[in-house]
């Protein structure tokens, strides 16, 4: 008997996964992704590679959705601060995080101090470009380290920015894969950011190979709804579309984020906490990680803030490694492809697929027998009663004590003290002697 | 943004609040009260001149009150115990504890053997004058210090008292100030212990304090109720005449004792907890004062006892200063002008005028959207997104996110950790973009 | 006011109960008890003379009980292993443990390797005889000390089983006690280990004194049902024949197990805790004991299992001291007379006899005025008032502020901190005055 199932097992100890996720980060790192734009469809188009089924759809500028209005569509070609002498000193080929995202087009020479107010550093981080955006209010702008900043001298400058805002579309990707039930389980994650690797590809590329093995599950019993979109924007106008179908299947869901580095594991509640996505989450953690950190939803920030929100409440809560805001290279050039491993991100891809065996083996089991039964003769019970035969039995003997009809397998693994699948298997072999059965 | 209200904050400057308060004490400080009698009337008549609206009822003598009945009425003139040259040795008008409450009249010569049956003191406390009263069974003794006492020469002694038990009436305060709403907030304190300093005038001078500014405050929501009574026996009989409109009215209610000394803050539960007025003075004793002392219903002992007596169930808690009953200078002399002062007085008066600030905001809010409104357009959130954005609208944010209609202001500001006032300020502001509405 | 009642006090210290039930363990010890057969008769014989109301019944052999068959009867008369000298080496006279229980006969030669593979010693307590029973498959077998089995040197050895395993009865014994009521409390005990004695026959004991002190209580309120069982199959035959009417009336019962040592006092829940029957121990066991041993059901072991097993659902629970399976002698030769004691036995018996007393005397009271009553004219309350009279009275008034007609007296005595039976006498006394009465 072991703690954890054969099959998530082998997942731990198959590298492979690891590696093509890694792989799959490193072709995209450099695409220069916003909320909308021909990054984001670039993006979505190396994932329908990997996922056939992946339909891209797309919502035109002006769409209402909610209290908001998706915005024009950005393109960006080029961007530089060049000195007197032509030299680009701050150069968007070198790095997108260089342009302010959503920056207006702009061909002017300005002086240090003038050049001042369109920049953007960080003080306490010398060497990190911040990644800074303005999405809803028109603006340009550069980013760059504070060392380069505080080294620029005296003298005119060139910025130049040769970008687009015009009317356009919002795209986002989506995956149904149905399941025998029409129940669904949601995952979803973002593809709105530059290049940055934690806090951006960690999350598609964990989902893309979660999203690959459930294809390769034929046997799913719930429905899956996967979608790839952008960062609030995105999880609005996909609920304003949703939101009512979402309700009425919705079981249990995850935003997938921050999911690629080694230092921690991280657990971020639903609004209200104890939906069946908080529970598994919990229990999966606790049984495969043990230690892990803990958030409430106070400290949300990205689109589960959306599914959670009051008159939505969909049952979404987040597991990850590191989270948002947590770690000092967050939205700065320092959450680069070195932040993030094929160990960390194979990590989160086993928790969360843990997550998802557990809700798809998750049923009600009620007993069959008044007292307990005759395990001995059904070869489940020592024969010869020793000081410790009862020892030996005991799982058993506790999990006939609480499969009573009243509780799902998480609430019955967590009150025999138990791996849910641990518990589903014993389950199985009280069911082969008809001691238990399915409630429907 | 402040953690505390504005008027609040200046309350805690304004020391003059504080000066008025111990003058009066200092005022009423001599009166010998006891829970009838003309030193009540003398009290409640200082009173009456700082709340005009004060209503002072009489309650004859022998009228029943549930399992109760109206003592007679207490005069107390003269008293003491004088040597055989006529040396006043024990004089009630140097301090009026001299004299056991409700001592019946006597003018008696006794040896010092015999005397000592009708002395009291604290061996304990060898420098302290006991309290000690006995409004139920006739009686007459003396109290003096037990250094004193001891040092009594053998020999007669002349013991005088000139006092009356006769029927007259039991007397009250009652002070109604109307609202908006015809739910009511209780105020509560006594008045009918004699010269005694913090168990006793610190009550009614911070409810004097407290009904001034309401009376001045010509825009309250609730009703408010208060009242000056003597203790146990007032409560009752205030009862027995009003439990069914108190009942249906109020909604949280206060009593006022010990709230002069600066030596804690304290918080007594009522009855069965977790009442509106419980739930307000946690709030505002957790931050405002951060670390109190706090006791379970089994510690009552003052008029609280009557109004969360089964049966009559008002919603009433205290929050005070030192307990009654756990400071050692507790029912005796010592418990004096010096054991209270402006600043402790003024510490109770925010406190609780700090509950009823809360109370009056406290409202139900529900939003008006669905997921996050978009506020940056409405200047509530940073246009610049960097990585700290979320952090600066983290507390409007939260406020969305609990604001759902099921939880008033107290408990929606103990879910997103923040001072009710300071959620209450953020909420208007969200209502004047009309992104939140109370619910009625 | 004592913490305990009289009785109980006076019952601490009433050696002679104890040192009665450490001598019927010893008349009973030496008898060789299985699951069925003479020893089981003869022990329950041994009690009836004690217990005259006793019944003694017999179920078939071959009775179906739930998922159970009643096993054949097990008749022992001789056993031993001998040498090719004729010396016993192994003999059952000397130890009725050097038989596994339930041995089917044999008389055969066997060489050394060929015997050891019907031995069984327990290499980690090299001088303990293990407890061996094989019920439901046919087996015979020896149990010796490890040390004497390894030191058994080759050879040929004579194994003669002098047995019968055939058609016949399970017996158990029943006591019934009326009470005023038809609601019932049941003790279980059990009586077919060998010569064990505190995991067999301390329990025995301590239900047969205690049955008898209820035999003389002529004032009982509750039924009593008292059954001596066979482990396990005692219990689910009992149940076969009596749950519905056991569902329908028990309010709270306790197996009585393991109840002699001195090491310790355990607890442990029943399956859904909360019961009375848990409420009642866990009072009992922290005012009179203070620090014990809990346990989870998870840990359960005994006929609790069948008596909270789901569809079943007694209130039932254990308090005994040492817990089954958490002593080093349990289940081997060493759990001897040397392990119990008469000051354990009286540990238990004075435990599981409060429960009782406290269960015959929880009742739900209520008040009978509005506000607190005047005590002080009842001589319930000082009618001198000083800093320290209320103290005095503060039990009664707790009481009065918590008898509300909405808690037993269990719930009263935890919500004031007070005993239980020091709560029902000064119930007692305010009844007295027809301040609180009874609710139906």
């Amino acid at each position: 008997m072991h703690t954890h199932s054969p099959e998530l097992h082998k997942a731990q100890n198959r590298r492979p996964v690891g590696i093509e996720m890694y792989q799959w980060a490193t072709d995209l790192f450099p695409i220069c992704r916003s909320i909308t734009g021909p990054g984001v469809r670039e993006t979505l188009a190396y994932f329908k590679r990997l996922l056939p089924g992946l339909v891209v759809h797309s919502v035109p500028s002006g769409t209402r959705a909610f209290d908001w209005t998706v915005p024009p569509e950005w393109t960006i070609r080029d961007a530089y601060i060049a000195d007197e002498d032509g030299n680009r000193i701050v150069d968007f080929r070198k790095h997108n995080l260089h342009v302010v995202g959503y920056s207006e087009p702009v061909d002017r020479w300005l002086d240090r101090a003038e050049l001042d107010q369109y920049l953007h550093s960080l003080p306490n981080q010398p060497d990190a470009v911040p990644n800074v955006m303005s999405y809803y209010v028109r603006r340009w702008g550069f980013c760059l380290t504070d060392r380069q900043r505080r080294a620029l001298p005296p003298g005119r400058y060139h910025a130049v920015i040769d970008s687009d805002l015009k009317p356009g579309v919002l795209n986002y990707g989506e995956l149904i894969l149905p399941g025998r039930e029409t129940r669904e389980i949601l995952l979803s994650t973002y593809i709105c950011h530059p290049s940055l690797a934690n806090n951006e590809l960690s999350g598609p590329v964990v989902t893309a190979a979660l999203a690959r093995w459930l294809t390769e599950r034929h046997d799913r019993r719930f429905t899956y709804r996967i979608i790839f979109i952008p960062e609030t924007i995105g999880s609005i106008v996909y609920l304003s579309r949703h939101h009512e179908e979402m309700k009425a299947k919705t079981i249990a869901g995850f935003v997938v984020t921050c999911a690629g580095d080694e230092r921690t594991y991280s657990y971020l509640a639903s609004r209200q906490g104890g939906t069946l996505a908080d529970r598994v989450a919990l229990h999966v953690l606790s049984r495969k990680v043990g230690k892990f950190d803990s958030y409430s939803f106070l400290e949300s920030g990205s689109d589960e803030r959306q599914y959670c929100s009051p008159g939505i409440d969909l049952p979404v809560c987040i597991v990850m490694r590191t989270k948002f805001g947590c770690y000092p290279e967050y939205h700065t050039s320092l959450d680069d492809l070195s932040l993030i491993s094929p160990d960390g991100l194979t990590g989160s891809y086993d928790v969360i697929r843990g997550c998802l065996e557990v809700l798809e083996a998750n049923r009600v089991w009620d007993r069959t027998t008044l007292c307990d039964p005759q395990l001995g003769r059904r070869g489940l019970y020592p024969t010869l009663t020793t000081r410790d035969s009862g020892l030996q039995a005991r799982k058993l003997l506790n999990i006939l004590s609480y499969a009573d009809g009243t509780r799902d397998l998480i609430a019955l693994a967590e009150r025999v003290d138990m791996d849910a699948m641990e518990c589903d298997a014993l389950l199985r072999r009280l069911a082969a002697e008809e001691l238990v059965q399915q409630v429907s």
